[in-house]
């Protein structure tokens, strides 16, 4: 198991992405390659004990110029460190690639360089929100706005093929999110994307409500992606705002200790992309993870055993044996 | 101060809503007119000592039937309780209407008797999602789907009218809800609701995330009421689900009626819908307000002193002297 580590990408790059790529090395026995300007990261990795480690090194250029279009990257840097870290997945010389850089970079590295399955038109991102529903993942939260009824059904298989080999959940019930129960209820799109469902072979339940989500209702929860991102991040503030007031709450009753493990599981439960390190971009051929800029070594960490989970469920094959299955409902 | 109050409608009608309002008649003063078939409202009364109270009767026929279509029941069913009682704000026999019935029936009830006032498509409701957050309202939470940046205009006119009179801001800031806050983020009909909004006389700083919400970064946030609607029970269920988690994590450290308090101020602050007995909805001519089915009578007593709140703040006639300001604006 080999993850390619964009090592330039993020706030703290590349100081926090090798310590956390070293960690990750160490604790789980994963191999590594750190991809960045050599002296640099040579310096970096110098700081650290790594014998008996599988840390390796390939050149690139620094990573995508902050303001630079990802698109004109591509052309006009095209070997900075994301570009190559994913190339090195393309030509199988590592499993996975995980990126804390540029969102926008990241996802265009991937869909360029690692191409989108047959039949995909977007790429989709997910997870549960908030953290305490074991059972539901909502997609899409990578951001895809104006998403036509076919895009949410690419949604909902993907994300099916996701919750049945990462959550382990044998036939996921599917459900669109919308403003009432009631077939019929929701927006123009939704109305639609029902209809498509419906004649899907997806086990689909119909809609659900904003309170079902927390209630893990349905395994496989779909929106589209302005809806999705709203509300990953209503549920960051949402916590924040019931951390401050928990904390003032139980400032007489419990020990500042006690109070920041309780306020630091909520943050963990609420803060879902802070957490995991980020997602992957699911709907590419071959597994890439978008991370949160402002990962520290513990988040660089837990995304590279985030994509070693899904490297190790087998979870691209699978979504290409399935996405292979279904071409016959695309238009 | 009258109010008229459709003791038909709600789950707990006419028990819990004639209750409700001899308690707001008793410790508010306010002036009540119950509106319901006179034998059933005349022994709900009669259980209570109302000397001293101002309480009406006014008869009409039951509640609109279950399932009937609220505008087939304006023809169909023209004196059920909630007509009747709006009938009463129209003929100037009282300052303000409140329904826990059917939501459709007294939205179909405000706009066909009580009327739009000139140049608003769409009635509009809001609050503040959470309750912990005392300078922010959002708007669309009444469930107006597929709208057009005109009429998310009229919400963000209407919507600061009414920051100003109830929340007593003076210069409300409005923003637009989006998944970036960057102009050019956004779904199509945000990016051109961006653009119409930046023309108006609005105080308008741009978009705002779905983070800021709690943060109060905006005083007047709009999105369509499929979104609002969504957010407004995501948050309730987000609510229900950190009150358990938290039931748990208390469980050892303090006492039942510790934790009691602080998790019913918890779902107070989460569920906004249930706590104010309901909305008001903004752009008809007269205060209507929509009430919770599941309401009991502290809650219909809270929906009377919350129309009064509205009928004391001058609201409607500030409403449509900005409305008619801004009608150059219009189409």
């Amino acid at each position: 198991m080999i993850v390619a580590v964009d090592a330039m990408g993020g706030d703290y790059a590349p100081q926090e992405i090798v310590k956390g790529a070293i960690d990750a090395a160490r604790g789980d026995g994963i191999e590594i390659i750190l991809v960045g300007p050599e002296e640099a990261i040579r310096s970096e990795v110098e700081l650290y004990d790594i014998s008996n480690l599988a840390i390796h090194m390939v050149n690139s250029d620094e990573a995508v110029r902050e303001g630079e279009s990802p698109v004109a990257a591509l052309s006009h840097q095209p070997d900075a460190s994301v570009f190559v870290a994913t190339r090195l997945v393309k030509e199988g010389e590592a499993d996975a690639v995980i990126s804390m850089g540029s969102t926008g970079a990241t996802m265009v590295s991937a869909i360029a360089i690692l191409g989108k399955f047959d039949g995909i038109r977007r790429p989709v991102m997910g997870g549960s929100i908030p953290r305490f529903v074991t059972n539901t993942m909502v997609f899409d939260l990578g951001g895809n706005v104006d998403c036509k009824p076919r895009e949410l059904l690419n949604f909902a298989v993907i994300g099916s093929v996701v919750v049945r080999k990462m959550l382990h959940i044998s036939n996921p019930t599917v459900a669109l999110l919308s403003n009432g129960a009631e077939e019929g209820k929701g927006n123009k799109n939704v109305k639609d994307a029902y209809r498509v469902f419906k004649e899907s072979d997806l086990n689909f339940i119909g809609n659900i409500e904003g309170h079902d989500i927390p209630a893990g209702k349905a395994n496989v929860i779909i929106c589209d992606g302005f809806v999705g991102n709203i509300l990953l991040k209503f549920c960051e503030g949402l916590g924040d705002s019931i951390e401050e007031w928990l904390r003032h709450k139980l400032d007489k009753n419990l020990t500042q200790s006690e109070i920041d493990t309780i306020t630091s599981e909520l943050y963990t439960a609420t803060h879902i992309s802070d957490v995991d390190g980020g997602g992957i971009i699911y709907g590419v051929d071959g597994i890439a993870l978008v991370g949160h800029g402002r990962s520290t070594a513990p988040l660089v960490a837990g995304a590279i055993r985030h994509v070693k989970r899904a490297v190790d469920a087998n979870l691209l094959e699978t979504l290409k044996s399935e996405l292979t299955k279904i071409q016959g409902l695309e238009e």
